[in-house]
């Protein structure tokens, strides 16, 4: 059955720091660490763009996984900072990988729900029209976007990006997926030249949509918290993961918080985290949660085969 | 099964006419209708966005055929000129439709085969997360990308919206796929500010890889050229779609050319087309195929039930 092989993620080794940005913003300790939970920002080189990104994560999946790249016959990247409108990202990554003229690219353009929509949208796909290999890419340089005086959002993202490899014998099968769209508030998170967020309005609508969301996606599988091993959610702030975590009235152990030392990186948050947690024996069953630019959500259930 | 049940399409009534610009660019009347083949381009207002043009296209559809919006629970937009790269164009068209809260939105970013791609990828996501209510938005406002001055696109291109509602009792449904992508060479049309295109390369590679590639579509489903009705073509010009249809040996009075009055509208070529052409009793099987920007390619069998 179609499902995830294996994951790797590229983070930029450049770090800015937010402790140097104390004074500027007249913020202490406690915000840095609990509020927004990001010591560090990954910055991606200023001339990188998102196919680089992409191609970078692709190299570090190649150390891990054993890839006939003239097999791949899907590659979708997901991201809403593009190298270009035109074309899409997916060609410019197909032509620096070399693959195959036998393979369908295109891109998704969704942001921190991303990754969800991205493996129902590629499984699903491919499932459809006989694909065997696939390849999932998110990636979305915030740092070209943000205005770095603007507190709202200049403390909050990294960059990265991330490769998913989609194949016949997966170790983890998505079982079931569930998502949901506000478009009427989209001008919460938006963005014309720099990112404009108002934090209270996006903090708002994941505190009240997204535990609901959960809570029914889990009932209509028949679940509960005992069988969920790991809630892998989007890493919007320490302060909304927390909030989720703490209105589903789950324990802190089971949801990894990961972002302290690289931030949000929008739709690779959830992939970066499954790709540690997948190896963990113990983890069986995920459940992972995206949310935000649109405002979009989406869920699913995830299960080592 | 889930399949085409409408399509509906907007065209601007603003046009310019090509006619008016045969001094500027020293061309002929045989240029202007059998070479590009457009006599006026249908162009939109200066302020109004792809959200605006998927809009105008609903309303129509809405005519057509009784749709209870609170049931849609998919809906996908097809564009590479969205109406802001941050939030995808989707959930700005949700929230002016006021859809329910429970459907699924995200943009696909493909040019001139993202129709073909794009009925793919929203059955697809349909079939494997049990919805039944879909709209596939194509949009691509191409009037805002294209200087003036450059004989190479400024003859060529209109605006225009197109969606197609899939659902349940579908009256066409696709049969098969088929897709392919040479991204090494997608410098031959580019947008960084306006739209480059290497209008011979372009050509070359139509010329070459559709004809070959539909022809492999037919082999792999056991048919030949009588077993289509009408071979729907994305409409990149008249030299192109004459060329491809040739190379097929393939009568002129099965290939549609329908562009004379409103130019090459991206990936709303296709579905302008097929709205036609699925009145038509005779009408039960057709190929269609797109090819464009990426360099990407796509087509497919599509069926009456």
């Amino acid at each position: 059955m179609l499902g995830i092989k294996e994951i790797a993620s590229y983070l930029p080794e450049n770090k800015i720091s937010n402790y140097d940005k104390k004074e500027k913003f007249e913020m202490d300790d406690d915000f840095i660490e609990n509020k927004i939970g990001v010591r560090c920002q990954a910055i991606k080189e200023i001339d990188e763009k998102a196919s680089d990104l992409c191609v970078k994560a692709f190299e570090i999946l190649l150390k891990k996984q054993n890839i006939d790249k003239k097999e791949i016959d899907c590659c979708i990247v997901v991201t809403q900072n593009p190298d270009y409108n035109i074309p899409h990202t997916s060609a410019i990554v197909h032509g620096k990988l070399e693959l195959s003229q036998q393979c369908a690219c295109f891109d998704i353009s969704l942001g921190c729900s991303g990754y969800v929509y991205g493996l129902s949208a590629i499984i699903s796909f491919m499932k459809n029209n006989c694909l065997e290999h696939g390849l999932l890419f998110t990636a979305d340089p915030y740092s070209d976007i943000i205005d770095s005086e603007d507190k709202n959002t200049a403390l909050l993202f990294g960059d990265g990006a991330t490769v998913t490899y989609i194949g016949k014998d997966g170790i983890f099968i998505p079982k079931d997926f569930s998502f949901g769209t506000n478009g009427k508030d989209y001008r919460e998170l938006f963005c014309e030249e720099k990112l404009y967020m108002n934090g209270r309005a996006v903090f708002n609508f994941t505190a009240t949509t997204i535990p609901k969301h959960i809570q029914q996606l889990l009932e209509k599988n028949g679940l509960e918290d005992k069988d969920i091993d790991k809630y892998v959610l989007h890493q919007g702030s320490k302060y909304i993961v927390d909030t989720i975590r703490k209105r589903l009235k789950v324990s802190e152990d089971k949801v990894p918080f990961d972002m302290h030392e690289y931030g949000n990186t929008v739709s690779s948050s959830i992939p970066i985290i499954l790709e540690k947690e997948m190896l963990k024996e113990e983890n069986k069953r995920f459940l992972i949660s995206g949310f935000g630019v649109g405002l979009s959500w989406g869920s699913a259930i995830i299960e080592k085969v």
